[in-house]
């Protein structure tokens, strides 16, 4: 087995990898930031990054593929660490029908809203919901996401969460990305339920969670905590459950009030406070202590024509990792692309072209856990990393809409 | 040659027609409106449409080919009725210098703004500039564009200004898509020509348009009527020679203050006034009477982060079409998609998904002068239309972003 080299070390005896590329500047995203490499080249063995670094320096592989891009850049492979793409039915009939002018009101009395996914969730085959996902997955495939986060929540009872993280987890194995899968059962009250929020938390905790840790269904634990949904000390019930059966935790914290879910989420650890427009300076401070990723979620905020930013500067000032997301949701964010995203970022929450960049690569791979392994163009990690016949990263961001040519390179081959 | 059917006749002999069509629902977009036929069927001969009704209905043609789509909706090709996107280099370095905190007045001193677009339009050949603008085309052609508007105005000199309408020629003769040239010579005012701009007026109008006309290299002539460009005086020179030559005129107006340019275009029985964020109840009643489209771009509102909406109500009090565009340019659009238009439109100027794709349609083809030719799915019109997957049409404006797919069909053929 080939050993990883540490640095460029040309040697008389030829080393092998799988496939070798180059021609194009490298955005590693090394750290967070852009770190470019100006024609590099990367080998490739077993799916993985076994050398990188500038052309010039390459050592002499004996490679089985080799590929000249011939110019363009080079990104690591999208991470969206936050959406719910699994769902019955889609709300594009309630979306218009508010457009013109029917009132909330009238659309709830209607059964619309989230109780009209969940009902539509509960009703739709595993099969289905694994249908639709798919067809939604691919515009987020084709501008070069190569990894997924996809959360569970519209079932909002035992047997219909666990089709849904069924659901996630057939993605993964079909689907040419890698799919982490977060259980969101804390969502949204069930409507068996009203009125009876701590007992619909007995039953996650009691008889859920247990069940999707022991089949391995999910890689996380997420909730909502809103005063709509449920209350801290609901949530942290949920989080020490996921804590004692050794599941990391997230959180929608902060989205419309400031209740300081995500102070509570740093106290537990978690990977991520996601939405966070009316976090505090102290959860702010919470969060870097505990190393907690502030997930932001500019798609939402566009579409609920929010005015409260997410603190931007207070997660610089104290050092806390921004990621970004689509949120792809059918109410709040039906959103089809990552790279929208940063340019949302950048016009709507003045965030800079790098930070955005590396939301969506490094602090999104952070956002989920896999900072050893994803979200940069580094030695040993999964080689995952798209081309574009563009001149520099920040064109990424500014380009608004519409699909930009590309070519994705997922654990080290080219992803048709 | 076959004489277009009126309506459904079936008959004893087989008619005969290029290709068939059917098996998804029509959103014809007749008069700007869904009108829907459900199941439908389209007849196309020589690149129009020769019949379309339901299916049931549909006369046993000839037909030498046969495509059952098996469900989901077709709509008129898109028609993209203002863009820029023939132009010299890019702007997303200043982009990302204005994100990290680099002043407009740094980035001026620095070469940058629009007059980094005229440099970089003026020493690109016209063949770059083909192939530049090739590269951006293709993300509206891929969402179902099938007629785009392009504008010259990054020359800003005789011999620039026609190499640009050239190059806009060049691109309707070797692009799958239809084209429309339009000369927008009185965009900004020169650098050779600060504090000078009648005399630039002159320029165009004594030597420039002339020359235009009787090479055939404009379909319309616009301007840009604001403090920093040009008055409603200069504007009106510009208009009577256009007329005097028999070209239609257009203008950007009301986008930053009010000028009444719409009133003024009005009276000029102008194709359309574009932007039109400041237009007041006169003018829209101006626009009213002279039949004088508002063409909206949502693109540039979002991006400049505007808070000044167009008048919607007093458009739809008074009767005005209203059409969207992607207003694709380097500075304050960079749009690529034109489908991402409809989401801002109904997003951020409140339009409903039906006037928003009639924007995009019916109205559009009306701000070109096409109406007799595009914008809907009516007997003798072009054969321009695009098949979706989806179930409704409201979900082309409610999915946010990312590449639906989608089966052009351009004069009657799939456009590969
Ligand atoms: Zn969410
Ligand atoms: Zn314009």
């Amino acid at each position: 087995m080939a050993v990883p080299l540490q640095s460029p070390s040309p040697c008389d005896n030829k080393m092998s990898c799988d496939s070798l590329w180059w021609g194009a500047d490298l955005v590693t995203l090394r750290d967070g930031r852009y770190s470019i490499i100006e024609n590099g080249a990367i080998a490739v063995k077993d799916g993985k990054i076994l050398w990188i670094g500038p052309y010039a320096q390459c050592p002499d592989f004996d490679a089985a593929q080799r590929t000249d891009f011939g110019g363009g850049i080079i990104t690591p492979g999208f991470i969206d660490c936050h959406t719910h793409l699994v769902f019955g039915g889609d709300r594009s009939g309630e979306f218009e029908q508010r457009l013109n002018g029917v009132s909330y009101a009238d659309i709830a009395a209607q059964g619309g809203g989230i109780l009209s996914t969940v009902n539509a969730t509960r009703e739709a085959t595993q099969q289905q919901l694994i249908d639709q996902a798919a067809f939604r997955l691919q515009p987020l495939l084709a501008e070069g996401v190569t990894c997924v986060e996809i959360k569970s929540g519209y079932g909002l009872s035992v047997e219909s969460e666990l089709k849904m993280l069924q659901a996630i987890r057939a993605l993964g194995s079909t689907q040419q990305v890698e799919v982490k899968a977060t259980c969101l059962a804390a969502h949204a009250i069930p409507p068996e339920y009203q009125g009876r929020a701590d007992d619909y938390i007995d039953l996650i905790c009691e008889t859920l969670l247990p069940q999707v840790a022991a089949a391995s269904l999910a890689d996380a634990v997420d909730a909502f905590c809103e005063h709509l949904a449920f209350s801290p000390q609901q949530v942290e019930r949920v989080f020490n459950k996921a804590k004692s059966l050794g599941l990391p935790v997230k959180l929608h914290a902060e989205q419309l009030s400031a209740l300081h879910g995500s102070t509570l989420a740093a106290r537990h650890a978690a990977l991520s406070a996601d939405h966070l427009e009316y976090a505090t300076e102290s959860d702010v401070q919470a969060m870097a202590a505990s190393g907690t990723v502030a997930v932001l979620l500019p798609g939402a905020y566009y579409l609920l024509r929010e005015t409260q930013c997410p603190p931007i500067a207070l997660f610089r000032r104290h050092g806390v990792a921004m990621a970004l997301a689509s949120d792809a949701n059918p109410g709040t964010s039906p959103a089809l692309s990552l790279r929208l995203m940063l340019n949302m970022a950048c016009t709507l929450f003045r965030m800079t072209p790098e930070e955005a960049l590396a939301g969506i690569t490094y602090h999104g791979a952070k956002a989920l856990g896999l900072q050893q392994t994803h979200g940069s163009l580094e030695i040993n990690k999964v080689a995952d990393f798209v081309h574009w016949p563009l001149a520099r990263p920040a064109e990424l961001v500014y380009w608004l809409g519409g699909q930009l040519p590309c070519t994705v390179i997922y654990r080290g081959e080219i992803r048709l």
